[in-house]
């Protein structure tokens, strides 16, 4: 377990109720500590060091499951460590998902050095399921695509005061405007969720832009996170607008917006699809946390059996339930 | 094209817009008219003829599009009959996407039949992509499964005066009990689909059951189909529940409701999946034909790049839109 977070923690004691052993872990601020005090697992007898390349190097896992960070640049360095002491990697950095186009010379040098010592690295996660999986096999039900548009959402009083500052909320449309004209923002996440429904449907990307729109409040709305009323008129949060075009001529979009929601307002999840035929999907109940571990662990023996190299979720088997043991999904490789 | 009915033509349209050669096709009462005047698509040449084992053997096609009926007993000698002369076959014919369990010595016929001469048979449809693909993937969200259950229903009203009485609208509650207890019915489409789901996922079905339960008009309702008033309390329809039970613990339900819709009801495709965690699906927009001609389209490259046998969609590549021409997606076998 490379990162022993709050993800970190229900994917070890999801991977011991599916018949992993735990060999080691690594983490930041719980250095020292026993695993099963920081996760809640029982019987696991691991306690969490600070160098990964060091406790891969002793333990010899066949996976690490790393949750550290989300982008490229932040877990390009520990995955090449893990690569070369043989391990596979399983992340849930969602630049990866699809890095190809955002990060094409990392993602090259990681599927050469996977390549190199025979293992894989994949990202997985909520996205994979959501976003890339149940969209790519909607389009399989199409005869003609136009469009592809999805909205999701997020609450920023999920996430506390930073966030919010990050989501501009309580801004003027005015200062919104000025912020986002200097803004030095990360990527978004939309875009390679984007490449990775276009790579898993076999379109080929030509363009990939981001628009951003603020959301403002409609009526005097209080925000938990800033303790603070945000007037009508004033600044709730933003939506990024990812849109990829691609050679054959879909056009795949993604809207993500967080916000401070309204009474009545939850996480969302839902694609309109214009072709022929019109299409549409959507999933109600979103516990986010939860599908993201779930997910990756049913990945895991996928990630096992594939070829080496980067092995994007557009590359592997459907996405499927693995009852059991994940020893019992594993082919000789 | 064997069968030229309203799928087959929709069918017949799809392929040729994909690239597809049309060289020969089997109907029924349309024997001796030109493919594009039943079917309504320029550019083809073929006059409709009714012996489907020697057009095949003349055309010598790589694949034959079967759209002639819906279970195991009216299909398989035509199915044979092309296999054996060497062509691959696709069909909507729901019990055939996944027959082990209902039709196991015929499907092992076929499948013999077919690895004998180095061909496929697959079914797909509107169940396929909406039944099992899609609900499979959300099953590869989840940690932990109790309980999957679909909920689809279709309206009386669509399909005509034979099949409202087959659905027993208008009978008491009495007449639908007594009718219910000597009915000769066709098995269910929901049990193969839920066979095909439990295949797709890893798990193994140990019982398959269906109940059947009237639906009851809360109001004076209107029968188009029939030309009736139904009152309260007697049948507008009925719902079939098959319910499939797996080794490693999941119970998989499809309820499936047929009934004169009153004002603001449509077609719903919806799933609901108890475990770790809690999941849902639904998709509003369902225009079938639609779906089930394009999932079918979608497939054929992939049949035809597959390995001989009974190839169930439970065991093809991830249901995908095909862009551009269908040669362009085929691998040499």
């Amino acid at each position: 377990m490379y990162g022993v977070g709050a993800m970190g923690s229900i994917i070890a004691r999801m991977l011991t109720e599916r018949g992993a052993e735990i060999v080691g872990a690594v983490g930041r601020s719980t250095i020292g500590k026993p695993l099963s005090e920081v996760t809640g697992i029982p019987n696991v007898t691991v306690t969490i060091e600070g160098d990964i390349e060091e406790v891969v190097q002793r333990t010899r896992p066949d996976l690490v499951v790393m949750t550290t960070a989300s982008y490229m640049e932040d877990v390009k360095e520990g995955v090449l460590a893990c690569l070369k002491h043989g391990a596979n990697v399983i992340s849930l950095a969602e630049e990866n998902l699809y890095s190809w186009h955002t990060s094409p010379e990392d993602t090259a040098e990681i599927d050469a050095v996977a390549k190199e010592h025979g293992v894989t690295y994949t990202c997985s996660g909520h996205q994979d399921g959501y976003w890339v999986q149940l969209v790519a096999t909607l389009m399989g039900t199409a005869h003609h695509i136009d469009e592809v548009r999805g909205r999701a959402s997020w609450n920023v009083e999920d996430f506390g005061p930073e966030l919010a500052r990050d989501q501009q909320v309580g801004d003027t449309l005015e200062e919104f405007a000025e912020w986002l004209r200097g803004a030095e923002r990360p990527p978004t996440f939309g875009r390679p969720t984007l490449h990775a429904v276009a790579a898993a449907s076999g379109l080929t990307v030509v363009e990939s832009s981001t628009a951003t729109e603020p959301v403002l409040a409609t009526e005097d709305t209080y925000c938990k996170a800033l303790e603070m009323t945000v007037p009508a008129g004033k600044v709730l949060g933003f939506t990024d607008i990812d849109t990829v075009r691609t050679a054959e001529g879909p056009v795949l979009v993604l809207e993500m917006t967080g916000k401070v929601y309204v009474e009545g307002q939850a996480d969302s999840n839902a694609w309109e699809l214009k072709g022929e035929p019109d299409l549409d999907l959507e999933n109600q109940v979103l516990p986010t946390h939860l599908t993201t571990c779930a997910t990756l662990v049913n990945r895991v023996p996928q990630v096992l059996n594939a070829e080496p190299g980067y092995v994007s979720v557009a590359e592997l088997p459907p996405l499927r339930f693995q009852p059991g043991n994940i020893a019992d999904h594993l082919t000789a490789r």
